[in-house]
């Protein structure tokens, strides 16, 4: 099995100066390792022409596949296809026919072409201009002379450069088939410890091994597994994703790229039924998840963020139990989740209330959060936990915890 | 004026891997910025000793500091100290002071101190363990034997990595007095091109110079300035600051780190009004955003999703509305932002509505937003307009278009 090394340099003052954060690398980094391509170096270098060739060669020394990011617009700031030519030592050579197609799209379009655009349509003796299927700065890739090494350019813009890497730079990269397989189980209602606890002596396992990950959305466990081809890869993997979906019955709701709100969705549709939901100290996060989903207002038919106890009263919590339990308890949030269902004409209602601080007395510490779900058979389930973190991520914890909550509670 | 040059290495096969996303060497690079310390590199590298050292001297070889984070916990994999200790030739103390410190952290927890975290006590001759106010982890702060250079090591976790920033390192920087002066202004309902139109010749300027950045909350405009001490560059700023206030007067909300939420909710309290909202496109980042500030629920009674049309039907719109202009219209728009008024009892209601695809038709193509504000005098304001992009940019645009809308409004 040969073993690739590769490199990125994310290139752009803007990266280096922390404007924007880079996306990108951590995209390409996590494509190469599941084709099995190891990264041992990632590089951020600003648009300075001597900089960037000292990374360009400093790379080339130690890697066998360069990806640049960025630096490959018209402007004199643009710098990465000059850094590439004087690392390998060739001449710009304008490729007529490209030229004419770049010329064409802005005609296209009723613009004038800006002649700064004609380093665009550049080549040389071993690179290659790549189409960019969503814009107009062609990629770049470089068979370096005398050398098995390859440097891919790709633009900044994550969507551009997502495309380009899938459409027109992996087929060309021809990579041997990998060994490598991977399978991530999400899971939720449990933490790492717990879960850790279940595995056992699994997670002692070198080949395949498995991890565990603690993520936004809960605790991700992936058995991975190496050997000459996929499928021996995939074979050996076998008996340990089976042992790991024993262990963790009830508790993985996906794998890989599926995320809770569209598994929720997804149960909510194959039964036809629906979803009301009023958060508290989620604050609007829930909401965002279920609608982040293609399609999601066929199941979720709307939600209510309720965060001063006025909104709830509004709501039509009896003021009594307001009165008597307060607006953050078991009593408040099984009202909330009923009028979820029903002011929505939902078959399942969910609310969560919660203390994000520490206002709320000894007896309810910061992080305290109550769920309560009305079922489609009008029975309302209660359930307590507590959520850590600063403000942003106790929202955003508990926000996850209620969503696993009811995805347990219809798979149950 | 001297110019320091620092550098970046973030540590962790997990950032390496794209795993996670390193939002905390974008935070240090803004911090430096702001200091008029110049940044050329930033390095990522996994949990590997020789890998790490060869970074740390290559830096040291060319910058004046070196800031690592993470790789300070207290596992096998965490070589910070190691890789730091080897590249300046020094060997590790336990500092038994710090010791006592740590172990008396844990019994305080009633937890027994394992053996391994005897490391976060190392020192050496030219390293000390600095504190983090929010966990275990020290970081170290190395005045490099036989030169002015400094090594920073900080923790990984962001929140711990800026209170050590801030409380622990930049007091021990002692960086010389910066000269380098900065202000930005935040806009609302104003685009980029029109923006830069407006401004004309002053985005000429070199010194101060004048930049505009486009960002999800609407685009950002920073007067810069530099010349020997920070005060001689804060007046040689200052004439480019009011022309650039007159000429986008209106459309600041803002300035520096104040966010569009946060001045919203501060309009209100000030006038002790109260906001309510109903959301369709943006799916809950209305409310999302509005209760990340600390408070939000003196100000923000509640809002609602209704990103179904049989949510905007339970919530009371008129049924002839709906029918005769559809979901998506500024006549429902309108009555959503009535009910938002009323439904959580506040002075004001904010309504969006819009489509996330063409599925509606030509003459509402993807993208297309009405906004509607209910004001304290119940009357109605109507917009419309189109936000672009994918469908999470076009949630996030919606969101901070609709916000953006109601902050305006309350300033005329």
């Amino acid at each position: 099995m040969i073993t690739l090394l590769a490199e990125i340099i994310s290139v752009g003052t803007e990266l280096l100066m922390g404007e924007i954060i880079d996306s990108n690398a951590a995209f390409l980094a996590q494509e190469l390792k599941n084709r099995g391509v190891f990264m041992h170096w990632k590089t951020t270098v600003g648009d300075n022409l001597a900089r960037l060739q000292e990374a360009i060669e400093r790379a080339l020394s130690r890697s066998d596949l360069v990806i640049l990011g960025g630096g490959l617009g018209p402007t004199d700031d643009d710098l990465t296809r000059e850094a590439i030519l004087t690392s390998i030592g060739e001449e710009a050579v304008v490729d007529e026919a490209y030229l004419a197609k770049l010329r064409a799209w802005f005609e296209a379009r009723g613009r004038s072409f800006p002649e700064q655009n004609i380093k665009q349509a550049w080549v040389s003796s071993s690179a290659r201009a790549i189409p960019n299927p969503v814009g107009t700065a062609p990629g770049w890739f470089v068979r370096v002379p005398n050398s098995s090494k390859i440097i891919v350019a790709m633009p900044g813009p994550p969507r551009e450069m997502k495309r380009m890497w899938a459409e027109q730079v992996l087929p060309r990269l021809e990579l041997p088939q990998s060994g490598f397989y991977f399978k991530t189980f999400r899971t939720v209602g449990i933490g790492e410890s717990h879960l850790a606890e279940r595995l056992g002596d699994l997670a002692q396992l070198e080949n395949p091994s498995i991890g565990t990950y603690a993520r936004r959305d809960g605790v991700h466990v992936r058995v991975a597994a190496s050997a000459a081809t996929l499928e021996a890869a995939q074979a050996l993997a076998e008996s340990s994703e089976i042992a790991v979906q024993a262990k963790l019955e009830g508790f993985i709701y996906g794998t890989d790229e599926q995320t809770l709100p569209e598994m929720i969705l997804e149960q909510l549709r194959s039964r036809s039924q629906s979803l009301g939901i009023i958060e508290s100290i989620s604050g609007g996060i829930m909401s965002d998840e279920l609608t982040n989903a293609k399609g999601s207002s066929e199941a979720f038919f709307g939600g209510t963020v309720a965060y001063a106890a006025q909104a709830k009263l509004k709501l039509g919590v009896n003021p009594e139990i307001l009165e008597q339990h307060g607006a953050i308890s078991p009593q408040t949030t099984a009202a909330l989740a009923q009028i979820a269902r029903s002011s929505f004409g939902a078959d399942w209602g969910l609310a969560c209330t919660g203390a994000a601080d520490n206002s709320f007395g000894d007896s309810m510490p910061a992080g305290t959060l109550f769920v309560a779900i009305a079922t489609p058979d009008n029975q309302i389930l209660e359930f307590k936990s507590v959520v850590a973190g600063d403000r942003r991520t106790m929202k955003e914890r508990a926000a996850f915890n209620a969503l696993g909550t009811l995805w347990r509670a219809m798979k149950t």
